[in-house]
């Protein structure tokens, strides 16, 4: 007869389920073997028939006995390897990534201005009006009023001229690139830059079948180059490319808008990722403010101008394509909860966005005019030409006294500090070929991290 | 020489900007016209020399216009169209969808329970901590709390034992589907149910080459449909099929797993949608729990349990593919807001979400014996056999006196009441060819609603 000892705290009858159930999953009940009768189970164990009876219609239910009328309860045959007794499970940890004491890097987003006060009064304002707005779903391409407030935003700023129902909101750059690729076909040849940003590269990778380079100039991205190709779909990042900072010019994005407008379905996809970051004159308009023949897709995220760890983007479909995206992507949900849009929608709308982007552009241009002028008066003049940019949140330094780039980054590494090769934004094998050039990224640190930074890349490189 | 008047609010060299642009852009000033000199213009239009200048170097900068040393300025060629004069936008209104008196839909929630109080609370405490950690991603699966609470919650409710590192969490069910298909590979045979819910074939079809129904009897999904089939990657809900409510037996549930331990590569992907509302006994364990061999993917959102608005699900990737998971996807930021994540975790550990879930399980249960109750003492009980299930938040309705389910919809219709048809859960053409028989929801109507539209019923088809 079954022996088991009630030690827990569940009720006696998950207990004895519970039991049994491990019993026939390890085979020590086998197949067709005949269970207690419960009056007998009952008196065995000192516990009610009820529980019994509970435990085994339990069973029953869920496949593990079966019963035969007038006879009792039998296991189950369970086909398939039994679960038996697991092991516990180890995950193999990863060596960490090593750290460093200076680390110029560029996706690093200055967190101190972020207004908490106002959004934490915005966020009490939003729930404590707790409609049931908040709790269900918004329309797949997001809640109205965000897309109102983006749509705004993009006139004044912008001068994209776009209406709420073309604007999606999505839960970041990679995840609403994912859906204009299911938007535009997985089967169509995508280009990206080449240098440019690596994760974009693998976004479409991973998304669709044929990624090609997209050669770049000095005015960006090369229409011969999008013909050889054969591209199809553009990604292109015409107000500041990344990471060598190029602001595609107006002759150059007439040209691009040409080869789009040269044969069916071509388009581009316009990241304008950092355009709220120029720091002189006025951004560059938009590709896609230029555009008669709904061939730009404009895409942008608040990754940079509010903080990373918001994942939420948003795009711009044009008019002609929208139909499609109804068609094809309609069903989807939307992937930004309700609550952090509303929220987004009224700091937007109320102007703390942009008087938030106009503080962080103050805090980054000063920053920035802190590491050039650091720069230029240390010994590094020198040996290196800096190349800055309008824009963006990075240096170029160039070595002018004939040190390699995997020189510079290893002598930097030696004094524990980690600056970027030009190498690594090549995706397709390409290989930058000029002299040594690194990239530093400055949003990150504070003005004493910058100095110290630099004093120890005077060790290393001098 | 040009005319200009200064008319809004924006800087004057701005003003002069846009204006020399537009007429470049429309065609005014052709290629090669050249443009007056800067003294000339500023006298001309009484504005400062400084102001000429600016517009004019933000013109040549963007490559609107080049100086000819000694000579001035001339406009660029722009190839391509010309911008000119855009039409207003107009988006052609879709018609609306039909509103019904009563709607007995399957995908609402009642959010009279959500505890507004408690989540303000949680934001309020998580927000004024303020620190960097809200504002920088996380890991690419998830806040690392958020994936520790989760893996307690799952080990505590559905025997499942998992580590906080197996835990992906992201931007809902269809997100994460998709994040599968790219694990698992898109040149798969991916099976989902038929019938079932019409949006996982739909999220299938547009991620992967080939969809495939999988056939059910009264255990749920037959393994000898897997096997004519060839499916190789199987989407299954065996705590309860929607939405015919079939719980997979133990017997099945190994067949099953032997079916994916038979071949390299076969996967299961559990979808355990609603199994926190299972009303009577216990939930059925998860077939995660019972694979021994890394074959099961987990996955389950906060949609029922908390609200659709949420956007938040998660997966349990088995250990075996954890490092796939890693190489082909660990380049990917989470799509979750941290903000959210960070109240989640904290709400999952301090036992809300727990006594959540039991309160909205009590309501639903009530809710659901009063609809049972007033179908069975109403004249439907004639004509209808009432199929309830242990879970879920619908009933079945099947005809007893032959109408069809065209003329139970219409006649529906009519009364102005919105029931569904099984046939609208067939993604494959495949007919349902019992008796008619139509689904009714009541998760998101009162008591007092449940009464209306019963009432409405008996109009329609008695």
């Amino acid at each position: 007869m079954l022996t088991i000892s009630f030690h827990d705290q569940k009720p006696l009858y998950e207990q004895l389920y519970n039991h049994i159930r491990n019993e026939i999953e390890s085979g020590k009940i086998g197949p067709g073997d005949k269970l207690p009768s419960k009056r007998a189970l009952s008196a065995h164990l000192k516990i009610s028939v009820v529980t019994v009876e509970t435990a085994y219609s339990l069973l029953a239910a869920e496949g593990y006995i079966y019963s035969v009328p007038g006879s009792g309860y039998y296991a189950e045959r369970l086909s398939g390897p039994f679960r038996g007794e697991k092991s516990p499970i180890v995950i193999p940890q990863k060596p960490a990534e090593r750290e460093y004491r200076y680390d110029f890097r560029t996706n690093q987003v200055d967190t101190e201005l972020f207004p908490f006060s106002v959004w934490a009064r915005l966020s009490r304002e939003i729930l404590s009006s707790g409609g049931a707005e908040l709790l269900q779903t918004c329309s797949g391409k997001g809640v109205y009023s965000l897309r109102q407030a983006i749509a705004e935003h993009l006139r004044s700023f912008r001068g994209i001229e776009a209406q709420p129902e073309q604007i999606v909101v999505g839960a970041g750059g990679e995840y609403l690139t994912g859906l204009l690729v299911q938007l535009l076909g997985r089967d169509k040849i995508y280009g990206v830059e080449e240098p440019g940003y690596v994760k974009t590269h693998r976004v479409f990778s991973a998304n669709c079948h044929k990624v090609v380079p997209i050669g770049l100039d000095g005015s960006g991205a090369k229409p011969a180059s999008l013909l050889e190709q054969g591209v199809q779909v553009a990604h292109l990042t015409p107000s500041h490319h990344f990471p060598l900072g190029t602001v595609m010019p107006a002759t150059r994005r007439h040209e691009i808008l040409s080869w789009a407008y040269d044969a069916e379905d071509r388009y581009i996809i316009e990241d304008d990722y950092d355009s709220d970051f120029r720091f002189s004159g006025k951004p560059v308009p938009a590709l896609q403010s230029l555009d008669c023949a709904n061939r730009v897709v404009y895409l942008n995220t608040f990754t940079k101008s509010l903080a990373p760890s918001m994942r939420i983007g948003y795009m711009v479909v044009p008019l002609g394509l929208l139909d499609r995206f109804d068609e094809k992507l309609g069903f989807y949900a939307c992937t930004v909860p309700v609550f952090e849009q509303l929220i987004l929608a009224e700091f937007i709308r109320r102007g703390h966005f942009e008087r938030h982007i106009s503080r962080m552009r103050k805090r980054y241009l000063s920053r920035r005019d802190f590491f050039i002028k650091a720069l230029e008066t240390s010994r590094l003049s020198e040996i290196l030409e800096v190349k800055s940019t309008n824009a963006g949140m990075h240096l170029l330094l160039r070595s002018r006294c004939g040190l390699s780039e995997r020189e510079l980054l290893d002598r930097a590494a030696a004094e524990d500090v980690r600056v970027y090769g030009l190498s690594e934004y090549y995706s397709f094998g390409g290989v930058y070929d000029g002299p040594g050039c690194v990239i530093a990224g400055y949003s990150g640190m504070s003005t004493q991290q910058l100095a110290q930074g630099i004093a120890a890349l005077e060790r290393a490189w001098l």
